[in-house]
């Protein structure tokens, strides 16, 4: 066990009608004014937006609306959000939608507390100091905004996908209510478990230091999410396996499961990031493609790893099994595991290579390799 | 999935040598002069005293030591520590020792906000409004109060036991170092397992409503218990095992265990408490004889799960037979598993009965069958 600190303030508020309350809970810190950020104008259509605002306009919270924030979301979006919330004054941000939104929403709120381009906290470049309180409302279960400090955003004019993580974007209050997440289609319901799926794996296979306390954490996460992920391709309306998976996506990527390791890297995220800013492809969607050709790659370096995770996930014996078991499991969920799925190959590796952005960790011929894995 | 709420604000700072920062830590928070709470002269042979006392005064923080907490520690210590908070006005309490210390530190930052006497707050009896900002240095991983709102404190006039639960109670910072941890005798160290599986057990085996990813968390927990424990017993200075079972000790009961569970009660704890304040049994020692005698008498009412608990952990196939292996691995360990082994007997039965607080849910018969499963 190395040494760590653990501390995660976020309130989750989780259940049936909790987006009710989200008035209460604003006015509660003694908050006034938000600017309400969300993706599609479907939140209209559904209802949701009018149960936001009643709850808002009941507790004496005005609000500025901000919508059409997209998948990928893009900088350009958060830096007109940010001149509005800086014009408006508002006084905190609340997300209504899914990791995307949340993702700009902090952004936001680091933005609107700075005086130059919010661009200039990605990749670590600036420290941040202050942002505005967040509050959220998560409609997709995917990844783990609602329980942490990150923050995941493209910048369209550089093709750079890039993060920012701070303790002062952790969510005041999220509000899961898996009865609200369960208009996502199949598609991006497959790719969520393959987010979820990576924000585990990349921790288990690349940490030097791994207490077996954090790995059963993993393996407990990932079982959850595959048994619920199959429910929930049968039965969309299964209220407790969409809650089981909305709790899984949670504890995937809020502390937990990487407490006490040593020496963690994601390079999945990293190399998916590229292909998500150059293609627009789904995250989701490009880590299960991903996954499989970084484990094959990756496999040797910590083959006790994989062989553990080949038994304990798929009660096979070889590192190589495990591997192309969990890839037909992409498969038959049906989440893409080949390059040629994006009508992408070996005439895209420059640009994708090129894109990335920790060559430090990994040689252009070892991308390379990598990426040829999924040829 | 029931509906819930976690909140967990307490950063934990975990790993060697974090407690000569405890000074820095307390001036981070803005706060000039504390009650150091401990329980015997010990901390003072073996360096530990000197090393706070060293960091508290680098940073100017003044303190009042307040020594003499017991384990099972006693109301009229809290109430001798609450006069001279008051008196000195300290804005903050240290604790430096195991469970029994901060529960004592926890109930003398509430007492000290208080007119009256603080055993009204015990048993959910008054509501507690606020408390005094809590720092503390966790000796003996065991009751989790690290990382949670409960305090467990005797009144030894009354002869009962009771707990009070407040949010205002969490720890700010909490210190695990396992090096600290490391004099504890073998007798503890036992009895400490047995405490960390009954936290796990009691929301494990009572819930109505049960997601497996929370049974599967437990099972983490106690398997991460028992196969440290056995390592600890052959060779105290495993920092390693030291580690993952101080950590699996903080989230056997910080909440995580029993979300979205419902119906969760605590029948061991409670059989216990009367144990210990009667008799003054350690309250490890006292849970490893009462859950073997619980489990034979309640498996009935959830049987699937107590085959579950039997296939998981110990790799059997029936109830019984996993209740089995639980009280052997306890004797195995050395901790007791027979009220014969404190010297008593169907003669007390009466006095443990009678001290109970919760007999609307066990009848006095119900509480005498299970007393006499541990004859």
């Amino acid at each position: 066990m190395e040494n760590f600190i653990y501390y995660n303030p976020t309130k989750i508020e989780f259940g049936k009608e909790k987006e009710k309350k989200i008035g209460k809970f604003i006015k509660d810190s003694g908050l006034k004014k938000v600017l309400l950020v969300y993706g599609s104008e479907r939140i209209k259509s559904n209802g949701l937006f009018d149960v936001v605002t009643n709850s808002l306009n009941e507790n004496n919270i005005e609000y500025i609306a901000f919508g059409g924030v997209i998948s990928n979301p893009i900088l350009s979006t958060v830096q007109e959000a940010i001149k509005i919330a800086k014009k408006e004054n508002v006084e905190a941000i609340l997300s209504v939608g899914g990791g995307s939104v949340l993702d700009s929403s902090k952004t936001i709120a680091v933005g609107t507390l700075y005086d130059g381009d919010v661009w200039d906290f990605f990749g670590g470049k600036k420290a941040i100091e202050k942002a505005l309180p967040i509050f959220d409302i998560i409609t997709l279960a995917a990844t783990g905004s609602e329980m942490n400090g990150y923050a995941v955003v493209t910048n369209e004019i550089t093709k750079h996908k890039d993060s920012i993580w701070s303790p002062h974007v952790y969510p005041k209050v999220s509000i899961i209510n898996p009865e609200l997440q369960k208009s996502v289609s199949k598609d991006y319901l497959v790719y969520s478990a393959a987010d979820i799926i990576a924000h585990c794996i990349e921790g288990y296979f690349t940490a030097k230091i791994q207490p077996t306390y954090m790995s059963r954490q993993v393996e407990n996460i990932i079982k959850t999410v595959m048994e619920t992920t199959e429910i929930l391709l049968k039965n969309p309306e299964d209220y407790s396996a969409r809650g089981d998976f909305a709790w899984a996506a949670t504890n995937a990527l809020n502390g937990t499961t990487t407490v006490g390791t040593s020496g963690v890297s994601f390079p999945n995220h990293m190399i998916e990031h590229s292909l998500s800013a150059l293609y627009n492809v789904p995250h989701g969607a490009g880590l299960s493609v991903v996954m499989p050709a970084w484990m094959k790659w990756y496999y040797k370096k910590n083959e006790a790893q994989f062989i553990r995770f080949a038994k304990e996930l798929f009660g096979k014996n070889s590192a190589l099994e495990g591997i192309e078991a969990l890839e037909n499991w992409f498969n038959k969920i049906g989440t893409p595991t080949k390059l040629k799925q994006f009508s992408l190959g070996v005439e895209n590796f420059k640009d994708i290579v090129e894109n990335l952005s920790f060559q430090e960790e990994y040689s252009k011929e070892d991308l390379e390799e990598i990426l040829k894995n999924a040829i």
